[in-house]
């Protein structure tokens, strides 16, 4: 692909700089480390060595995933048995960060999530709902749990719809499925309100994982196969974002009108051999 | 509801001229002339005598639903049991108006809509479907029929999809359902699509029942449940439109920052008598 080649070269030119200012990596999961699927999906090649390299640098390193299908443990173990060296504390997921928000202000949700994502919310008071917590609930997305939702939102005074990110798709092995952000619109629409989206693009979730590492935005780069919620919501909160071109990605994306990324990498091990290069001049 | 009555008779003011200079009426049907629900429904109280009364008058009466969960026969079948005296010729429904458009663009569809209205596609070629038609599908809206949708979708050039109105909800006699319009809004997010809308409020759609009539549209009232929809897209045509405070109506509709209905009255049967009151004057 002639075009998206030129343009990497172009960018090329800014990385040594950019690389020799970094201090931390972020990385999105799906579509960047594996992509999902039956029996849990499959590492993207290249992938896990990358991760690897990544660890044994001088740079921090952290995971940022709107992945709301299973608990963060239960995840995780799933990287692991795919060869990533990844730690749970390492991670950062919208479950229990909506969690935190629920009980700082006494709320007590209906779920419309996966199962596995369940135990997540079992310290949280859920009787008498007086919000909607919505994840990527797949095959729960029926008509039935979708109706319960609307007519508990509908009921209330103030109306109050919590979205576990707002992806409109992911890739798993077998093609595109559709993501949370499409039934936050369904519901939103529905209802006439605005949800409050808890994970990317949020600017509150990427600087939680800025706290956590202790850097400044510009001292990070974000590395994701979602242009609007990884590379778009990371640069709207001052870091770079690289996009790679697997899980999710399209051609069409680098011709966005609304998101430019900081550069656009064939995959993560390409990502980290122009970061490694440019770190060890 | 004090508040309400005191605007009806503001309205009320208004209503002797533009009465008389009435020749036609458009009902919609479902939340004016009965409430869906299991078992197909039941007539809201008065509105069998009021369409029996409007049809002795010399007001030309036509119906307009966005109904998509049953071919036109099978649903004024419905109808005519709860006792309602109507033929099918006077009723306007989004799936004959979708087939007219699918045969003149010679288009081929793939079908999300509810089972029991696919006879009125028998006369469409679907095979290697170039675009996406989609009804008030209720339980066929599950995760795994929309993720077929939004594949076919996604994968073709330019994205064609049609929507067989765009409403929010409807009153079952159960509570409130969600409406084919929040499934359009889920997959015009999922794909950055906008879908044609074939049904209320499209301006085409009332325009085809007042060529029928052979009405000018200041001649014609539109009555409904509906504020957006009916009393909206009526009044956008050039119509009169007047609110029922049956069916999906809720309070909040009264002040409504977008649409304001000429009228909001109790039932159909109230609107009845007061066209029926003036006319006779």
């Amino acid at each position: 692909m002639r075009r998206s080649a030129s343009r990497a070269v172009i960018m090329a030119d800014q990385w040594p700089r950019c690389v020799r200012e970094m201090k931390g990596v972020i990385l999105d999961m799906c579509g960047v480390l594996y992509d999902s699927g039956e029996g849990g999906g499959v590492p993207i090649e290249g992938s896990v060595e990358a991760v690897r390299r990544l660890k044994s640098s001088d740079l921090q390193l952290r995971f940022c995933t709107n992945e709301t299908q299973a608990t963060r443990e239960k995840f995780v173990g799933k990287l692991k048995r795919m060869g990533f060296d990844i730690d749970v504390r390492e991670v950062f997921s919208p479950a229990p960060a909506v969690v935190a928000i629920l009980k700082e202000r006494c709320l007590r949700p209906h779920l419309l999530v996966h199962d596995d994502l369940l135990p997540e919310f079992d310290s949280v008071d859920k009787f008498n709902s007086n919000c909607v917590v919505i994840g990527d609930a797949a095959d729960n997305f029926s008509y039935q749990n979708m109706n319960t939702a609307f007519q508990i939102l509908i009921s209330l005074e103030k109306p109050l719809l919590f979205s576990m990110g707002r992806g409109r798709y992911y890739k798993e092995t077998d093609g595109l499925k559709l993501d949370v952000g499409v039934y936050m619109k369904a519901l939103e629409y529905a209802c006439d309100l605005e949800a409050d989206v808890v994970g990317k693009p949020a600017p509150m979730f990427f600087q939680s994982v800025l706290n956590d590492m202790g850097l400044q935005p510009h001292e990070v780069l974000m590395i994701g196969d979602d242009l609007v919620n990884d590379v778009g919501g990371a640069q709207r909160c001052g870091m770079k974002g690289l996009q790679v071109r697997t899980g999710k990605y399209r051609p069409s994306d680098e011709r966005d009108p609304t998101v430019t990324a900081d550069g656009y990498v064939d995959n993560l091990a390409c990502a980290v051999d122009t970061i490694l290069k440019y770190r060890c001049v």
